[in-house]
């Protein structure tokens, strides 16, 4: 029979998944000899077997829990309801990893209209029985049984004000007494039966409410925001009550074994005399360093600083402890490891190795991946923040601090960006058109669009820090200004965003560069030694790709072509190109991209040295390059510029125009319309491979990509144009040069058609945004207006555009993987969508054995990490 | 070794793959000992090699043939160059299947400087043998070295009008060495070389040549258009030349056994004395009858029906025969089974049954699905329609005859009709606004939009005769007039459409409607008898229903209730629910809608007779019921209707805009966001379902289906809503109901996790519009503009939305089908994508083992033909 409860002394800190994060270190602490009040573990399997009953407590678990608290009792030589000396116990809820949003503590249980009248004798005091009893009434009710807690605050309110009570602490013994029978009376009211009597009653009821609360709003979106699957179900722990409030002998506090900021080796926290756990929460009283323990409780700080050590030496990991002290007495309630800042993160891990305490790759597995993130972006000045009030809050799109003077058209901040000025873009929303200004943006703040809009994504692609989506902001994009609340401002005045927290301000904040060397540095070798996925980056400049380079990227897995062509001085040309009517009029236009084209790439061959380089062609429907149909003022621009009509370029626009462009005129089938296109790409490819290769001595063996491929067929006619122009290129130059050409496998038929497509591709690269929208048929564009709604029913836990659906997306990978390997068993195979930057995609990579990951250069660093403990956790299992 | 030459003698008709259809068919006629020209054939194996070996023929292959010409030589008694009797041969194409497109034939081939001499001698008539040279060379100029035909006319005039000359005939022998000269000096300038004198480099060519013609245009869009793949390639006839112009005693002729327009059991041709083919297809001279042979040849008669007897009794079906009659002796050139209307099909193979010649399987074989369509819809009166002279043409959308007064609008058009009228809606393009209008009219006209254009899609799904995209017409709506080529008509003007070829007639003309007694009902008997697949009809009005029943249907696959909502009485009702801002709102907007959409139900279910009846619930995104943002006539119309201001119409436009509706908020996530959408669908369902049970006593088992599911949760989330709603109605209504729900699979994610769903789904449908869609990323709207460029570079053979891509989207079909199978080994598999009634598509289905396919009314027959030959080929096989 399966076993669903478990006292402390029966677990162990390898039984988390059974039974939470906190109820196996209670169990851990306990073996250890270390001072815990005893108790039980209700398991997480409970949990998931109260679900799969239709949200009951099966009679056989109920029973366990009974036998148990009887043991329980046992063991604390107390019974519950006793007379003279009862038993009370706390109920927490503890998942495997910890889930702030999950239901409140519950303390005091077991207290009753008797119980109360034994703790008053026990403790000689009243007051301190009563105040006990009244406050478990409430937490019960309130957390319990959903009462909403303003009615007793109420009650409280009104016996204050009869007995002309200022403070709670003025309330007498009488007083509480009148408090807990108008406490009792509301809740008959408000449930239609008495407050319950039973300590068992009180228990299971409570028991239950943590159950539930593993589902409430707040716990789905943690989960979905870290990842946590609903399936795994939250524990319950049970344990006999102390209490620090018992006297100036008695107190309660919380500390770290080091510094959760800095990551300094020396003991932080605060404590309270006489309080309980909530008083420190409140915040009425200050609490006191803990160093200052040593004074007021010599003994009890010596025990504690003891405990703690042989704690973190157990753990081998920075402790975040809770205890308490009753009457002289020290109890540790909780130990885990520390949350910590990303610098704090790296410098324990590190310490840690070189204490003797961890191994590399031990160190390697203690920093969380997604932490790095804060490390990489230039920071506001810690001091000079604290002076700065926000003026409005965005959604914090793109992580990182900007400051800078703001002015509102792209050309605009392109010019005065040149001119040497700190730049911030603000829009009311981003379009391709404005690359180049968000490109020598410091940051971008923007009035509408969400987290996956054009600003966001783009600026998260190029470590642009972005804050989308405020509302708050009025755009007079005619006038030059800018209106937050009725206070204007105007193109030129100082402003500083925080795309890590979404905070605007009106005023210049200095900001603190990244520092990639130190611990950090020694952290990640550590990781690379590790590792077996490389990592690349996608760059579609040469700054992008020295970037990325510094930040360890050994190689480019996607460099798209398209954003080149945005830029001013080429957007002319790729107008021309997409208005004419004749192959000739095309090849024209196309001539003078050429060497533009030519220059970008060599100036990224030379940023990389040598480092492998994909080049995906030519992607976009090429309407995007095009003005939009009611824009009159560009459309007459565009015709101006390229000499032609008004109504040439409309019609040119309208005939462009398609109902699903995620699905229509682009990719590789671009180049099999206009195969001239793919032509003068390869040319550039391959003639800029050929002159940096002369110039500098490098090695350079270009991959080319083909976009959008959903048949073989498809991708031969476009490797043709490629092979056949490389050919003709290299007798030009009267030089030869080792070529790749691969495709993307971002449509669910190349996946499940990957052996024939691999009998002439030589790479797959995963282009898993696209793979994702067709797998699922959702539109990443618009998806935003009904995912909200699947994360609030349950429908989704994840947001497949953030993390590699394994299961649907994924599996396509998988198939892909096998059919290409069958055909071609050294096929090179990587991932460039977004995914490639997330860590759990990145840990579904290299169990697929992948060869690289490729991501935006800011989260190479996070992909390095991930993949090594990937690797890590793949060998130790 | 491989043989890749095979003289006649050394085939048979089995042999069709490696010999094509006229080569098998002349050795087969060569073993009935039947007078034959000898010759022998160059295998499609042959010609597969030519393009393996890039585009040249194999020197062992060279040498096979000139090795196989040594032996027809002998036979023949005859060489190639013979100064007294020269060895002359024609050579032509014969793919596997007749292949109309082609290369044509070149006649008299082995004539050069020296044989036309021999030819002279040998008929006694010099200018027979030089007119002779000179359309032969004229023939391989053109059609093997590809110069322009009018040079050679030009030449030709020349001569006659130097020589007064009126006619060709008028030329003498001199004057047409002269021609052989001149053209032979001509093609020296053309191509730099001597015209070839050597026949063996003649014969060489000819063949290149009709290698290379199996990849004309022509051929391609004629494989496409009949689902030919590109990979069986053509076989090579070169056959001993014999005259039908040698004198009156010679001539030439074609013959059917049976009439192949009626399938009348009587010997059916034409034929000319003294000629060659070629003039009977010039027609200058006008063929007799066939029967007026037997004045002018008796005895050549008798043999000639006697052969047509033996033919037809040999190849068990109508034969399609050449003959030429050289000096009193005739001689067979072709036979092959004849193509014939689809009226003559059916006769004959029901003949051929009664006659004791053929099973009924083989008779049900004998008939080519598609063609069941143009006995399915009305026609033209065929007297009537010889009068008529079309004043425009446009693409054939959807097939049939109509005849009815012309209107502009929908709600004109759907007055016109309530009011008695017969009315065609001529629409510059239709929307999904104008589908009452569609459906209240004999035939649509549009001045815009191609084959998958919204007209030609809804009209086929109708079965509703239509011509789309007829640029011709300028259509004035405000002024409610038409004009074509300068003339003017106006509404309540008569008009006639042929859906089938496209034309547009200016007049009334008479209809004849289609039958489905006779010989189609027998024949269709029998293939019921035969086949295993199901077959139901996709229907949305108890109309359509009855029409499908009339055509055979045994349930509805997909009853889409979205077309009811546009419906003119309730369409206010569903604008009013997505204008509504709050649950209460929307539910009063749906109360409305109940009644309405019930009455829909119990018509169907009426009308199905207890046949089950697949419900798709409400599927397309909610911005299509509403107007575009920049039509203000609509706007204002719906604001005023719906009382509220025109800026919340339009901000409700543009709040459901999306950049991908395909992919956008639409099908199941509608449902998860409106769950009481749902709810109101499944009362109407059930209610409709108990109420027409109670009154006509049918037991009605209702399948709900739930469209563009990609995950469980989802799908599970909309059947709880299904299920709770049914439970309540039948507790409501004392009733007990068995009903089903299920689930398009239509998305890949679907099908991939198809085990998963299939744990609560009772049934799938594969839904393989959409799932075309999003396995190749391909947008069908917008498709067209790349899927021809497609088609003429041969990266498609075939247009994925007419038939189902087996190897990409089929293998999802077979992964749902195996995975879903493995979790509940009965459920229930079909398809209602629009391949339900292509013929190649259903062949597939009955190889997955679906238990039904679902069409449009009228593909039912198709499909239940194609269902019937496919399980009749299995089991032979």
């Amino acid at each position: 029979m399966a076993k669903y409860v478990y006292l402390f002394k029966e677990g162990n800190a390898s039984m988390k998944n059974l039974l939470g994060g906190k109820g196996a270190n209670l169990a851990e602490m306990s073996t250890l000899g270390l001072p815990v009040p005893q108790g039980f573990t209700v398991t997480t399997e409970a949990c998931t077997r109260y679900y799969e009953d239709g949200e009951r407590i099966a009679p056989e678990i109920e029973a366990e829990i009974y036998q148990m608290l009887a043991k329980t009792e046992e063991v604390n030589g107390k019974k519950f309801g006793d007379l003279s000396d009862p038993f009370l116990v706390s109920v927490r809820s503890g998942a495997r990893a910890s889930m702030p949003g999950m239901m409140d503590t519950i303390l005091n249980l077991g207290l009753n209209d008797t119980a109360v009248q034994g703790l008053a004798k026990l403790t000689g005091n009243e007051r301190f029985a009563y105040d006990s009893y009244r406050r478990f009434i409430q937490m019960f009710s309130d957390v319990v049984m959903e009462i909403d807690k303003p009615k007793f605050e109420a009650i409280l309110d009104e016996v204050k004000e009869e007995n002309g009570a200022k403070f709670d602490t003025d309330l007498t013994a009488e007083n509480l007494k009148e408090v807990v029978t108008k406490y009792k009376a509301l809740y008959l009211k408000e449930k239609g039966s008495e407050f319950p009597q039973d300590p068992k009653v009180q228990l299971l009821e409570s028991i239950k409410a943590v159950f539930r609360s593993w589902n409430n709003e707040r716990a789905i979106y943690y989960r979905r925001m870290n990842d946590i699957p609903s399936s795994w179900g939250t524990a319950v722990n049970v344990q006999a009550m102390v209490f620090g409030n018992m006297g100036n002998d008695s107190g309660t506090g919380v500390a770290f074994t080091r510094n959760p900021a800095t990551g300094e080796d020396k003991l932080y926290g605060e404590y309270l005399i006489n309080a309980q756990g909530e008083d420190v929460v409140a915040g009425i009283r200050t609490p006191k360093p803990i160093s200052v323990l040593e004074q007021d409780m010599p003994e009890v700080y010596a025990q504690f600083v003891k405990t703690a050590d042989i704690l973190e030496k157990h753990y081998r990991d920075m402790q975040d402890m809770e205890f308490t002290i009753e009457r002289g007495k020290l109890y540790m309630l909780q130990t885990r490891n520390g949350k910590r800042t990303a610098a704090a993160a790296l410098k324990i891990a590190v310490d840690l190795v070189d204490e003797g305490m961890l191994t590399t790759d031990e160190a390697v597995l203690k920093v969380e991946p997604r932490q790095l993130d804060a490390l990489l972006h230039p920071q506001f000045d810690a001091d000079k923040l604290k002076k700065a009030v926000p003026v409005a809050t965005g959604l914090p799109a793109s992580p990182g601090a900007a400051t800078g003077q703001i002015y509102f058209t792209a050309p605009e901040a392109v010019l005065q960006a040149k001119s040497g000025k700190k730049v911030l873009l603000v829009r009311l929303e981003t379009s391709p058109e404005d690359i180049e200004g968000m490109a020598n943006a410091q940051g971008i703040l923007t009035a509408r669009g969400g987290m996956t809009s054009h600003a966001a994504v783009v600026a998260r692609g190029m470590g642009t820090c972005a804050v989308v989506g405020c509302g708050a902001l009025t755009i007079n994009e005619a006038a030059q200004t800018l209106t937050i609340g009725g206070k204007s401002y105007k193109a030129g005045d100082w402003f500083s965003i925080d795309g890590s927290t979404g905070k605007v301000y009106d005023s210049a904040i200095d900001t603190v560069d990244a520092d990639v060397s130190g611990d950090f540095a020694r952290l990640m070798g550590w990781a690379d030694a590790a590792r077996k996925l490389k990592v690349r980056t996608n760059a579609d400049t040469p700054n992008d790709a020295a970037v990325a380079v510094r930040f360890g990227a050994e190689g480019i897995g996607l460099c798209r072509t398209e954003h080149m062509f945005f830029e001013a001085d080429r957007i002319a040309a790729v107008r021309e190109m997409i208005i004419s009517s004749t192959l000739e009029q095309r090849k024209s236009a196309l001539a003078k991209l050429l060497p533009m084209q030519r220059g970008d790439f060599e100036g990224i061959y030379e940023a990389m040295e040598g480092r492998p380089v994909t080049i995906r062609f030519l992607d976009p429907p090429l309407h995007e390059f095009l003005p939009t149909i009611d824009d009159e003022t560009a459309i007459s621009g565009v015709a101006r510029e390229l000499g032609v009509s008004v109504a040439d370029v409309k019609a040119k626009i309208e005939s462009l125009h398609e109902f699903n462009p995620m699905l229509g005129h682009r990719g590789c089938r671009l180049a099999v319309s206009f195969p001239e296109i793919a032509e003068m790409q390869t040319r550039a490819v391959i003639e800029a491979a050929i002159n940096v290769s002369k110039s500098k001595g490098y090695t350079i063996v270009p991959e080319i990509m083909i976009p959008l491929v959903s048949d073989i067929k498809e991708f031969a006619f476009v490797k043709k144009v490629v092979d056949d122009t490389a050919k003709a290129v290299m007798q030009e130059k009267g030089a030869t040069l080792e070529y790749h050409v691969g495709t993307m496998i971002e449509v669910p038929r190349a996946a499940l058609t990957a052996d024939k497509i691999a009998s002439q591709a030589e790479f797959f690269s995963f282009g898993t945004n696209d793979l994702t929208q067709t797998t699922f048929a959702f539109s990443r564009d618009d998806a935003g207006k009904f995912l909200e709604e699947y994360y609030s029913k349950k429908v989704f836990e994840q947001d497949p555009f953030a993390r590699v659906d394994q299961e649907g997306v994924g599996q396509l990978m998988e198939i892909a993987a096998q059919k290409g390997r069958s055909v071609r068993p050294n096929i090179k195979l990587g991932i460039c969508g977004e995914h490639g930057g997330d860590p759990s995609s990145v840990v579904f990579c290299h169990k697929l054995g992948l060869d690289y990951v490729s991501c935006s250069p800011f989260r190479v660093p996070i992909a390095r990490l991930a993949a090594a403990q990937a690797a890590i956790r793949t060998r130790e299992a």
